[in-house]
């Protein structure tokens, strides 16, 4: 499988997110990259962010924004199969989200809610979705387990 | 304030989801009871419900259904600002979802994302966008805490 990079801005504050992260990163294996942007002020991020996004550019990026498309969990799953050949980057903002300079620069907005959610918490909720999606894949039956 | 009732089937088996439900459980004090339905197969688990909805009938119900209405995070707290003598009741299913005998005894479908969650991750987010709603109804700027 082709890596998958996800960017984040700022370390987890919450134990129970670093853990619930942890577990299904652990489950997902060496297929998942972290990259950590510091945590400053919006500008700031954004800067680094674009940076990122730079040299990242090869990938498929998506940014997670709370007014991108929505999927249900077969379509995203969906989606990452007709496209598992693409190394995808994720991007989860900072607690002030996304700067617009950052997200109209990635190939899709992705939206987990309507609701807005901790940054930390969106981590946390994505990567379940990006670890379901593989299961659905796989064919697995993961949510009984 | 008036108390909130939260209805969920079994206990959740990740600790990550239990520290966190506690967390926020913990910010909200006294207003919000917990009634835990046990886990075991989807008919016993709607019957339950179901006689849990009816001791509960004078409250205001509502279902987390990911095919529900979708409220932006400020929607949601004005909304529960708007009907705030009202004493609320909100379920959330097993492992299988809700069954639409249970969800369609229910005043409001509610969907936190089209996503599909594990209920337990479910009962978390749903928690903290609960916790989110009275800090944007107390004018708290929690989002930066």
């Amino acid at each position: 499988m082709v890596k998958t990079t996800i960017i984040t801005v700022g370390k987890a504050k919450e134990k129970f997110i670093r853990d619930g992260v942890a577990e299904y990163a652990k489950r997902l294996g060496k297929d998942i990259v972290f990259k950590q942007i510091s945590q400053s002020n919006k500008l700031k991020e954004s800067k680094e962010l674009l940076q990122a996004i730079q040299s990242h550019k090869a990938q498929f990026i998506v940014a997670l924004d709370e007014k991108g498309l929505q999927f249900s969990s077969v379509g995203f799953a969906d989606f990452l199969k007709k496209n598992q050949d693409l190394p995808f980057c994720f991007i989860i903002g900072g607690p002030d989200g996304l700067d617009e300079s950052v997200s109209n620069q990635c190939h899709l907005k992705l939206s987990l809610s309507t609701m807005t959610m901790p940054h930390e918490l969106a981590l946390l909720v994505f990567i379940e979705q990006f670890y379901r999606a593989q299961t659905i894949n796989d064919g697995k039956t993961y949510h009984r387990v």
